[in-house]
């Protein structure tokens, strides 16, 4: 039974040094600290139960988005938990939609990495509330209440409010089975921890030899700095995981269009199953015209992690321009909006592969791909992948 | 002569309450209260000029802006001038590339206004210095060092600096008369100060009067929040007006886009020249759905004042999604940004009306389509028109 009064929301600004290390660096991102703006949400109820959120970031700036989530925190506070589930829509549509904060926005940046800050803490408090993890909270959840969580405004011509009932109510079959066979064996995974931009060849070859020592079977490699270096490196891992295993590449938005497909097309000996993040995260044209380009090469193109909302993920899939789609957990505006995206993507029949890797990005992500998995998609073919 | 170090930047929170009379309120703005961040740089020169930059605002979250005009100062502070002007497009990608603070943009809300802000005020800073208008600092810019302001990436698909060139080269038959024509008769306008949604018909109706006594010639309404409203107001201006007078309607992306095409349609006995934001600024298939439908009634599509970067509106222009585009000078990167949409609208013949009527807006963009009119567009039909 959800319950109390929002009493209190605080948010603090937590980073990790790990641009010492050169760890998650990329073509775009060289020296990134892992850091996150946390929301904490309390309530007035007995139960003494809080409600954590987070947005990711790298470092610098985490400051701003603490500042966002300050000015849009009245949105919430002193309202009754219950209230806000029960019009989780409304809520969205207030939070996104504040007549005067969503000129610095709309629905992109800094407010709404804020936005989903605020959103994720609220969900979290609701599924420990009620006592479940939140992916067992979606999937036990009844379709029409799941839609009323989801602002359909803007999408409405890729995906209507009966169109995406129709598809959970589809999913319900073979849920129970699905859900066993995730508690047995979990979601499968690919790992990027070996092949970061700033990483030595050593250490690249060290980490790669653990990784298979470990049994991972997917890799995935960042590239676009410098050619010669991408095919060096490129060749290092394929020589050492063997033809059969599956390397991905991720150049982190590096090129313009026509760039991105004649390097890729320079590095498809390596037989990668997909490029992301070719060019811009806006750029829904220019990845169709990638998509296109590289179709014929075999190599499909990935991308999402720096996509802002629903809309552009739309577009996306209305263009061709992706053949896997990158949800974030807390880019996009929370829950909320990302399930708006997992519809879509099973509508337009394209697999969904998490962004993760961040801090707290893997927690986040498990509960959506698994919920994916369980009550929407009920495939792993290609999707069987996430973290960055 | 460009001359001093950057020794203090310094930013304020400035707030209007336009909300109390409902100006500026529109279908998704309901009560904004017209608000700036204002950017001031100062130099060690002996000269005592200041640069002064502003990012327009709705009032709640300037104060977010003012945190990320702070997170970005260092990319400025100690640089000597000269050396920043000489290398604009360098700075440009470091502010917009920062390897930390593009995470929660990139070029987009928060971070991107702030950048706006900052790059203002060194572009007033510039032209202070040399004790020339922005206008004309540009229209007497030779085209290599105009170009070297301005950052492709992104954009090479649509626009390359070879072609930038040859446009900026064409450009300067002819414009010495452009010049004098514009010091003497100024640059065509239209208002939307008559019909503000929040203003009453007889409101409407006194205002309408006196733009008309004033000689406007070009009006704009506000419309989307209630069909049978619209419809009213729209006769009553058409009805005062003439036939003759150009209307022009603003819906503020109020709808989605099967939406927009059914409501402009019921709207078009009142011959509009455009509807302006029919749906969300981050559609462009949308945008391009709408243009399709909406051309056989002779409306026009125009968008811009919250599309946030020129990748969007090479898109825009790539799809045929607008018929008037519509930048905003601090929502873009300013006038280095700028610069490469008005250069990718002339190569693709679409007339730029710019947004203005907020705080500062009229006043900056004035600069950049007197410089378009001059040495790019040379053309007043369908561009004749600005103000928010």
């Amino acid at each position: 039974m959800v319950r109390g009064r929002i009493s209190r929301l605080s948010v603090r600004d937590v980073r990790f040094p790990t641009s010492l290390g050169g760890h998650g660096s990329d073509a775009m991102h060289t020296d990134p600290d892992y850091s996150a703006a946390y929301v904490i949400i309390e309530t007035d109820a007995e139960d003494g139960l809080k409600g954590y959120g987070i947005t990711f970031t790298l470092g610098k700036g985490t400051e701003v988005v603490v500042c966002a989530v300050n000015a849009l925190a009245h949105h919430v506070l002193n309202k009754n938990l219950r209230d806000i589930v029960n019009d989780f829509r409304g809520i969205y549509r207030q939070l996104t939609s504040d007549g005067q904060l969503r000129w610095i926005g709309p629905e992109k940046g800094v407010v709404h990495l804020a936005t989903a800050a605020i959103l994720n803490a609220l969900w979290d408090l609701w599924a420990k509330q009620e006592g479940k993890p939140l992916w067992k909270l979606l999937v036990d959840m009844d379709p029409k209440t799941l839609l009323s969580c989801i602002d359909f405004r803007y999408i409405s011509d890729a995906l209507t409010e009966e169109e995406a009932y129709e598809i959970l109510q589809k999913g319900q079959a073979g849920n129970k089975e699905r859900e066993v066979q995730m508690l047995a064996h979990g979601y499968p995974a690919y790992t990027t921890s070996c092949a970061w931009l700033g990483y030595s060849d050593n250490t690249l070859k060290q980490l790669c030899s653990v990784a298979l020592r470990d049994g991972w079977t997917r890799f995935k490699v960042k590239v676009g700095a410098d050619l010669q270096d991408d095919i060096r490196r490129c060749r290092l891992i394929r020589d050492m995981i063997g033809p059969e295993k599956t390397l991905m590449m991720d150049a982190n938005q590096r090129w313009d269009v026509p760039e991105a497909v004649e390097w890729v097309s320079k590095l498809a000996e390596f037989k990668p199953l997909w490029i992301e993040e070719p060019t811009s995260p806006d750029d829904i044209l220019g990845h169709a015209a990638i998509s296109k380009a590289l179709a014929p090469l075999g190599i499909g193109v990935a991308t999402g992690e720096q996509c802002h909302n629903r809309v552009i993920f739309k577009q996306l899939l209305q263009a061709n321009a992706l053949q896997f789609l990158q949800i974030d957990s807390c880019r996009l505006g929370s829950v909320n909006e990302n399930l708006s995206v997992l519809l879509m993507a099973q509508k337009f029949g394209i697999p969904v592969c998490p962004h993760a890797g961040g801090v707290g990005l893997c927690e986040l992500v498990q509960h959506l791909i698994i919920f994916d998995y369980i009550s929407v998609s009920a495939s792993l073919t290609n999707s069987s992948c996430f973290q960055d």
